[in-house]
């Protein structure tokens, strides 16, 4: 991304995402926590700082024996850059604009009609155009996010298979950067959340992290020994199909008591359906009536997150990561899931994995978008 | 490990280990496969060959349009050092010379009559004595490996807990140094095993890999992102309490229908002497009457194996190791395990995640040893 020697573009990454994440820090911290001479830190900081991305704040006074001049921390500037993010569902476009610290600047939505491809993409060129326009951030902004439910190689900018809108193999990055005239990057949505928390959120500093989304599927994003894990056959993250009841009902994978087979939104309605007599009952209202105390209704939420616990903690005793987050759309329904979530974990996670802290909260549609600004944010910093 | 330049340590150490996990690699081949400059490599290797850990093989031709002078491979000097490993069960150790290759040299057995501290270091010391003193190996040998099933901590060398032992907190590397006069390592057994197969076995080259060992527990080994996987709270690879049956047995753990539970030695032959009648019945009974073609004994082992095949599809959904190798004591009973197996692991992996290859295989007690000796292995070099 600059006009640097190659050599030094991994010491400048290196020094950017140190400062990025973990925030204002000195050359003599950076050189510390990068295991790197404090020269090269001089160094690789000089071009961040004359480009505007890095700036010194006020020296603090060091004080004590061998206290030597004042340390300036070098802190982000974060309205150097902005950035788009754009979450693609089966109903709309979820768009922010984020700056290079990942705070939401701006918001916007829109709804989609049709899911082909063409028009996903009008759409999207109008959403960005008003977004960057509106706020005066096009001059600043390069870069476009994409997140996407599915089967996405980031790679190639490629999506296989995004069961909701029935898309097969489209090249969305280069459909997107003709559309747009910026530069796209592609990602699967639970990886792109993943990413914002690891960089921004509660995963940050943390060797190993997950992220568990629970809404029409059940989704989770890993890192492990510092980086995304990714698969080696392309799959990696599918909680949603552990088996946890070998008797259970048959998932639509071929499992049989899969999580999702008991807990995505599809078979909640279903079993409460059945359970309430209510034929045309919709997710909404089954949480209506486990909230209003029926009893048959209520039990599916408990036996859905009873499930979600126990695969959390197949997560927990295989990998053991330092904090599990759990959200997603489906905990807008969070005060039925989180007391049989932590239950079913409770119960499964082996001797210490049950100190692994779990965070349990509702996740707006915006922090998805943010998450895949957050995914443009790392291909800007890597490049 | 060397009288070197700090800075230079870590290209020694990844020069080595390259050579010893891929075999013989040219200069060349080694820079490219490592992102180091030649002369960098060729730095690197000089004290390791001066020191015999390297040799120069006869020079390669090279042919065709640009071929330089011919290329002289490096390979490791198998039998310039000699690493101990030992395995430490309830009843016996088990103890093998390697080379620097990680091939066995020599093996032996030594009965314990007891599981206290002073008994096993006692047997533990005639046992490197005599390994050490009948093949003329003791010039060439400082390094011992240790593996033991339980809570082990490799960096201080402290057996935190071991079931089968009875042991609590007890400084094992500390007395083993003190009682052998060798540099001792420590390590969980089932990791020990997962280094020597990612070093020199299925794993070779693998960014991710698992290794599940059956036997009177059910354990997991897991590389990811091209390292073992600890755990950020003491707890990884648990592969044996997860929960594959919610309304499945109770588990001494407090879980439910934990693969343990179900698939353990104990509960096995529990089970089998329910069904069968028999209340004096042994694991090994029990396998005869399967194999006799007792259809209720039979279900036994099948239900097991869909137990492990269901817990190993989930290693595999969440982080899509390159290969899993199945292996262990209880892999005595092979025959009647392989087929459950892999028949709860297609019915529970998604998608691709099937197709991620299952090696399962007997694995003798020498190779748990073996793993041992590789964790010496490991410290020589990254020492
Ligand atoms: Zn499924
Ligand atoms: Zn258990």
């Amino acid at each position: 991304m600059f006009a640097e020697p190659e050599t030094a573009a991994p010491a400048m990454t290196a020094v950017l995402t140190a400062v990025l994440t973990e925030g204002p820090l000195s050359r003599v911290g950076l050189a510390r926590r990068l295991g790197l001479s404090q020269a090269a830190v001089t160094k690789a900081a000089r071009p961040l700082i004359d480009l505007g991305y890095l700036q010194e704040l006020a020296p603090t006074e060091r004080t004590g024996p061998g206290a030597g001049r004042p340390a300036s921390p070098l802190s982000i500037r974060a309205d150097r850059e902005f950035f788009l993010g754009v979450k693609i569902t089966a109903d709309e476009l979820i768009g922010v604009v984020c700056d290079l610290s990942a705070q939401v600047r701006a918001s916007a939505h829109r709804p989609l009609t049709h899911r082909d491809v063409e028009h996903v993409l009008t759409e999207l060129t109008h959403l960005t155009n008003s977004l960057l326009d509106e706020g005066g951030y096009r001059a600043r902004t390069r870069r476009l996010g994409l997140a996407i439910s599915g089967d996405v190689d980031r790679g190639t900018g490629l999506v296989r298979y995004s069961p909701f809108l029935h898309w097969h193999d489209v090249a969305l990055r280069e459909l997107a950067e003709a559309a747009t005239g910026l530069t796209v990057v592609v990602e699967n949505d639970v990886k792109a959340l993943t990413t914002a928390e690891h960089w921004f959120g509660e995963g940050v500093g943390a060797e190993s992290f997950a992220l568990v989304t629970v809404g029409t599927g059940i989704g989770c994003g890993l890192v492990v020994n510092g980086r995304l894990v990714s698969g080696s056959h392309g799959v990696a993250g599918e909680i949603g199909h552990i088996g946890v009841d070998v008797n259970g009902p048959a998932c639509h994978c071929g499992g049989r008591g899969c999580v999702e087979a008991i807990a995505g939104a599809d078979a909640i309605v279903e079993r409460a359906r059945r359970l309430s007599g209510h034929s045309e009952l919709t997710f909404d209202g089954a949480v209506a009536l486990a909230r209003a105390g029926d009893q048959r209704v209520g039990a599916v939420f408990t036996q859905a997150g009873d499930a979600i616990g126990c695969a959390i903690a197949a997560v927990a005793n295989l990998v053991g990561p330092a904090r599990i987050v759990v959200s997603g759309e489906g905990l807008a329904a969070y005060d039925l899931f989180e007391t049989p979530i932590r239950t079913g974990f409770e119960r499964q996670a082996f001797g210490a994995a049950a100190a692994c802290p779990l965070s349990i909260r509702p996740l707006p549609f915006e922090q998805w978008a943010r998450g895949a600004a957050t995914v443009g944010i790392q291909a800007f910093v890597a490049a």
